[in-house]
Parts: structure tokens; C-alpha cells; sequence
């Protein structure tokens, strides 16, 4: 849940009046994103999100963030779109803080996806990286092997609180995907964090896209490893190949992957759920009990890598060559 | 901020066929109020608050909550109006909670009001009075004089660790109210809760009142010094005479108050005040550190209570006889 900071609507009235938002109405504090204050907002025109940017994120960052919302709308994907102020900006200010208007996406997450919504979701992620061609702002991806040194540096002491032995587990996984990271394939711009609560369904439609504040320029495939991790494991830890497959067929549907990117795909999804396993580690460590946000068991993400370090080649997750 | 329980979209859709809704287009859970899970829906009819009653509320008192906004609504009070089913209960369940589907009104609270607010919400709750004459179902204050002593009982041993003195003060304190609390005034059905986040304004035109989940029958004219405590006091703790007389006024130009109301004025607003003092000091002291709701400060209502203790009549409100 996250509103972390309130707004008085005079403040906010006098920041709608930069834009042409129509009147304000109504605005609610939503439970959306864990890493910012989310409001929804009813104007006499249509419904907005307002975002205020919290300190974990990266004031430097926000115009790629908001510029790749743009660029990406303006290449027909559906995702939320800034609204530029009168004066062309897409960044605002609002109670000290970093503010944007988007639109808002009608639509919900789905709580239990199923392999056609694995299939949509793989062709929208093949679309999101080629509508993201020709996007000129880059940003390195904070969150591979450099950043995973950094956040293992910081938990690694305390890792065999968590589960003995993972300490050296997680240093020799390290040391592995250090030599045998990919260097070599197509790059561009990828989400990063394409989550089942990040894709919108109106019925078993696709409506959109959102939260794009972990985008960054990586390898175009470490994104849908990113997809297979997040949508194609069941409840219980197991692997369903069914969904694995349905979204590996969306995305090339679209987008048809190298022989090079195939044979990546193991490698590339053990270091995806090691990122994950690593932010839920330290979260999970520095985290106070009784705070705020919900912490997510990092063991989950453990299993995953468990799993990708036993397949011997992509068929293992579905594809077909 | 309240969202205590999460909904899935299947289980949503389901219980939304039982109403003429619409088709779902999102929800969102909403940070607004502290007793129940809140979700702000959109659907192809009309927005809608959907709210899920938690632990906190009494399932027995939702008939009377729920059908005092539909008598209300109908006497042409703006508040939240109940959706009913198809099978006309106002009542629903959903995952495992009591449910309703609730109109949305559009409108914001004031963080920083004025007099004229005052003026209007002492008009309102003027109205509300009368539009509730004829509601058949009753409930009895819970936090009133005996409800008082109840709490009471569960902090008074801890009570001077919040300051020094308070256990004998509000020892005395209750025994005089027992003693001197007025009887034969007009009764009828109050809101007993209506502080600014409770009522809505379009500009500076009061559009509505929500969040009836404490109203009870009880004295009319309390309900006057609840609104007088929390709309009418500075956050250095002075009371606004100015905004007491356009309050009062307000109420006034709808429903005159009689001789022995305002002479009852003075010891309501103490009752109040220990009211909300009681409630807050037993969430101080039962509150864990870092919970997920934020603590209220009871000293506030200390200085309210100790500032109405030296009022002699209700001239010193800004009343006009």
C-alpha cells in the first residue's frame, strides 16, 4: 500500500492548473506500487493517475522513465501515457515532491493468469521491445550482475539465517554467472518488472502495460526470462510448461527469437530469479517488522533458480525450435 | 490507509452479477478509512465504492448503517447511496466479508477549512437531523457515558504514563459528566463522527457527507459539539470563535436549537471531547510500534476537553442569543 505523502487540494488545484486536466473532482490515495504515492483522480474530463515520486527513486531517472511512457504510446502500445503540462513538460512538482499526471488504464490484474493470458503477455512484451527502437534517452539496467554484487555484498553475511548453506550457494552462483553472463545479443530497451500485477485484462484481453520504473537498456531476452519466472510457476514452486510455452509462442509471434537468444534462455533466466531472490533478500533482512509494505519470501525465488540451474536447454521451458 | 483484505478479479465478477453494475472496467483498493477495506470500482454504468467490513464493525449494526444511507438519500441528503442486489438486500459477501457496493460522490475533504465550510457543514448536519426523523431502525451510542467507562477501565492504569495527573483528571472528569449529562433533550439519529475527512466540497459548495459507520441515536445537539471539536479548533490548539459561529449559525438556519440545548452546549462539547480523548488514548497505549495505522495524538483532545471545562455558556462558542 503506498501513499507516503498527503496532499491538501489546494496545493493540488494549483498544480492541476498548469495542465489542461479539466476540474478536479475527487482524488483517492490508491494501494498501487510500492515505491511511490499513487492518487486517482476524477476530472470533468477523464480519470488520471497523479504520481509523487518518493525518495527510492531517482529524480535523474524520471525522464527516461516518462519520455519511454511517451515514446512507447506514441508507437500505439497501450500503457499509461504522461499528460505534458501547458508548457510541454511531462515532470511537475507537487508537496515537495516530483509529480506526474498519466492516464489511467481501465483494467485489472489477474490474481490467477492462465497460459492464454501467458500468451498475450509474451506478444505484449515482443511489442513493448520493438515500439522501445528508436527510443533516444538509455539507462544502464542497475539491477544485473554489477548491482548483484552490490546487494550480495550487503546480505551475504547474514545469508545463512535465511537457509544454511546459502551463503555459499548464492557466491558460487555468482562467481558462475559472472563467466558465463551473454554479452553478445540484441539489446534495447526492456520493462524489467513485467509481473502479473503490472499487465492489465479487460475480460482475456490485454488492455496495457504499466509501471515502467525499472526500464532500462538490457538484453531483450533477459525480459521475458523475467516474464517466465513471474508468470509460469504455480503456487506450489513447480514449473507449468503449458504457460511457459503459450508465452514463449506470444513473444515470438511477434518477435522470433536468434538461435543465440534460445540458447541463452537458461542462463538468462537464472540470473532473473537471482535478481529477484537478491532485492527480497535484502528487503527481507533490513526490512523492521510491522513496517508498511508487505515482505515477499525470497525462498521463492530461490526454488526458481534451483529449477533454471537444472534445465539443460530452452525445450525445458516450453519451446518449440 | 485500509485495504485489509485483497479481492481477485473472478471472485469480483461474480459477486458484481448480483447487482446491475455493469461491466467491471478496474478497481482499486483506496486508502480511505481505517475500519474496512475500501476499493474504488469503475464499471461501464458508473464508479462505485466497494467496501468489505472488517472485524471492527459489528455485522448486526450493517442493517442499520446501511439502510440509514438509503433513508437518508431518499429525503434527499447527499451521501452515499447502497446499490441494492437484484434480490433488493443491501447486503452482499464477499471473499468472506460482509459487502456492499456503495454510490461514489465526487468531492474532496478540506485539509485547511474555513468559516463558510463550517457555516455549511453546520447546515448539513442540520439536515441530516431532520431528513432522519422516520428511520425505524435504532442503535444505541456505544460511546457514550457507559462506553466511556469501558475504555476508561483499560487505560486509567496506564493513563499517567501518557502524562502526569490524567488518571485523577479524568477520573473526576467522568464523574461528572454521570452526574450531569442532560436527558430530556431532543434525540434523534447522528452521524457522531463528522470530522473534515468525512465531508466532501466542489469548490466551496458541500457536496456530501459519507462514513456513517458510527452513527447512532443519541442527543441531536451532541452531534453539534463533536463538529464544534473538530472543525473548529487551530492545530495550536485555539479554539476559532469565528468558525464556532458560523457553525452554530449554519446548524441554526436549518434546525433552531432550543433554550436547554444551548445551555447543554458546554458539557456536550466536554463529552465529546473526552470521547475522542478516550478512544485515542486506548489506541495510543494498544497500538504496536509500526503498525499499519497511524496513531492519533489524545493529547489534542486533552486541550480540547480542558478549554471546554472553563467555558460558563454557550455565547463563548460564538452563539447569539
Amino acid at each position: 500500500m503506498a501513499v507516503y505523502t498527503d496532499i491538501n487540494e489546494v496545493d493540488l488545484k494549483a498544480f492541476l492548473a498548469q495542465y489542461e486536466a479539466g476540474e478536479l473532482l475527487s482524488y483517492k490515495g490508491i494501494a498501487e506500487g510500492v515505491e511511490n504515492s499513487n492518487f486517482l483522480l476524477h476530472t470533468s474530463k477523464f480519470p488520471l493517475i497523479l504520481t509523487l515520486y518518493e525518495k527510492r527513486v531517482e529524480k535523474s531517472d524520471l525522464p527516461f522513465f516518462l519520455g519511454l511512457m511517451h515514446h512507447l504510446s506514441e508507437r500505439g502500445l497501450n500503457c499509461p501515457l504522461p499528460l505534458p503540462r501547458k508548457d510541454g513538460e511531462l515532470l511537475g512538482e507537487l508537496s515537495g515532491r516530483p509529480a506526474a499526471l498519466i492516464s489511467f488504464l481501465e483494467g485489472m490484474w489477474l490474481r490467477k493468469p492462465e497460459a492464454q493470458h501467458c500468451r498475450e503477455v509474451g506478444a505484449a512484451l515482443a511489442k513493448m521491445h520493438i515500439a522501445g527502437e528508436g527510443f533516444e534517452l538509455t539507462r544502464p539496467n542497475a539491477l544485473s550482475l554489477e548491482g548483484w554484487q552490490v546487494l550480495w555484498a550487503k546480505s551475504e553475511a547474514r545469508a545463512d539465517e535465511v537457509e544454511e548453506g546459502l551463503e555459499a550457494e548464492i557466491g558460487a552462483e555468482l562467481d558462475f554467472l559472472s563467466i558465463h553472463w551473454p554479452k553478445d545479443l540484441p539489446a534495447g530497451v526492456i520493462h524489467a518488472d513485467l509481473f502479473p500485477d503490472n499487465v492489465f485484462f479487460l475480460g482475456d484481453t490485454l488492455s496495457g502495460l504499466i509501471d515502467f520504473y525499472f526500464a532500462c537498456n538490457d538484453l531483450l531476452v533477459y525480459d521475458l526470462s523475467i516474464c517466465l519466472n513471474s508468470w509460469c510457476f504455480e503456487k506450489d514452486g513447480a514449473y507449468n510448461i503449458t504457460k511457459g510455452k503459450a508465452m514463449i509462442e506470444g513473444y515470438q509471434s511477434v518477435r522470433p527469437l536468434s538461435a543465440a537468444e534460445i540458447e541463452a534462455l537458461p542462463i538468462l533466466c537464472r540470473g532473473s530469479a537471482l535478481r529477484f531472490f537478491l532485492t527480497r533478500l535484502y528487503d527481507w533482512l533490513t526490512t523492521p517488522a510491522g513496517a508498511l509494505v508487505v515482505k515477499k519470501d525470497p525462498l521463492e525465488y530461490l526454488k526458481k533458480l534451483r529449477f533454471h540451474r537444472a534445465v539443460t536447454n530452452a525445450s525445458e521451458y516450453g519451446l518449440i525450435a
